[in-house]
């Protein structure tokens, strides 16, 4: 009997989303239906976040409640034999008491990718938006750090947000070209629903001149929508890791590794 | 009226293979029906390498003659429209008097992704072949390096194979790691049947410590099939690109800067 933490990763290009919903087919339903084999359990899981349709996970955290006296750490071997192999668990152990996914959480580093070039890739199309105008990634990556520091993020909260409290903490943004692709990363606090892919949509026509410089920073003092660009496809997106620690220099030491492993100097 | 050369990008996990055959689906008959469509002609196109069922390509050369007068760099646009969104063509020309994809070719650069962690990815499922146990890529770059020069690869020859002429001239042969990602990239003037694949089967093999090293130099001097591994899973197979020119110089480079986007210093 004990509460169970997993790291999650996730193809989302075949699931309605991380939720659970009527009529489709979710991630947590796929997670819920392997824990039920293994168990024999019925079992309700908690993800950190409430991922779209089409976007994906490399570090998504989970968390459950079981009477099973499997070792914890056992847990990922057995579900991923229980699992499509677009679900992956990567790590499970012992969560300590009262632990909770969602609430628990300090902050989480975003993934945005683009494909620029003026065709589509075919290998990269479930993981990376196709941009065929050139991007001026330095001009992006400029743009992107002015979203950094305490904000109202009201302007990034998407039409129909029930969001009451609009203010996160963004402590680092970046945009980084790596040969034909481009690279979002963005560590905060937290997000407004579909706030990182009006950041990215924003960026993307900052970076090929079709929105003039400084939009965020008039966005972000007017509070308002319009100076925004449109909200950027969903398959560009992956959670690339939840923190639970207030452990700054280690959260700052992963956004540095994850943008060094993509970058050439 | 003329020859058009295409270089074409393809996801192969969905279909049988490069080359057309019946009662399955291939990248040659997509590339063909979109030609139909967009020419009202029976096109038949020929392919660089007839690259095996769940083999991906990045550079995938093609030519095929035809009567209309498109501008030939119009192709790669127009077929896009007609294309299913695993199959993309990169770009297109007017191919030089007489050119031929497979005949012409002069080398050719071949990619092998390895995951290796205890648990497979999700993300990466059909582009890498997951490797459980610790691989030691130096150890492996060392004995890959060993397929360097020109040798008999009648060893490498898959069971069956019908070539006559096993000799084959390996200009380089490397191993890296970046993370959880393990890549073997080789630059040859050609490559038996399953070549790559044996090599990186045999490379895992030796990776993980199932294999002494100096399997591969035994198997060259043996000419023996036994000393070698198992024929590396296809869906971690990428073609390139593929060289007709004598430009030993070019294709260096070009092999140095793949190796260098993807393995951090």
């Amino acid at each position: 009997m004990g509460r169970i933490r997993l790291t999650v990763e996730y193809d989302g290009t075949n699931y309605s989303g991380w939720q659970r919903q009527e009529n489709a087919v979710s991630v947590q339903q796929r997670l819920e239906e392997a824990l039920y084999k293994l168990l024999r359990e019925d079992v309700r899981v908690t993800g950190a976040s409430r991922t779209d349709a089409g976007v994906h996970a490399l570090g998504q955290t989970v968390h459950f409640d079981t009477k099973s006296r499997i070792p914890p750490e056992k847990y990922a071997f057995a579900l991923n034999t229980m699992l499509p192999d677009d679900i992956r668990v990567r790590a499970s152990r012992a969560a300590v008491d009262g632990f909770h996914a969602r609430f628990d959480a300090k902050g989480k580093i975003y993934r945005y990718m683009m494909f620029n070039s003026p065709h589509a890739s075919a290998l990269l199309r479930n993981s990376h938006a196709h941009v065929m105008y050139p991007l001026d990634a330095a001009l992006m990556d400029e743009e992107a750090r002015s979203v950094e520091g305490t904000h109202d993020f009201k302007a990034f909260a998407a039409s129909g947000s029930v969001a009451k409290d609009t203010v996160r903490t963004i402590y680092a943004c970046r945009v980084a070209r790596s040969g034909e692709e481009v690279m979002l990363l963005v560590h905060g606090s937290g997000f407004l629903y579909n706030m990182v892919r009006i950041l990215a949509g924003t960026l993307i026509q900052v970076g090929c001149g079709k929105l003039e410089s400084g939009a965020i920073e008039r966005a972000l003092s007017g509070k308002s929508r319009l100076s925004l660009g449109v909200t950027a496809p969903p398959h560009g997106l992956t959670l690339m890791r939840v923190f639970y620690e207030d452990d700054a220099a280690e959260a700052a030491g992963r956004f540095a590794d994850m943008l060094d492993r993509f970058a050439r100097p």
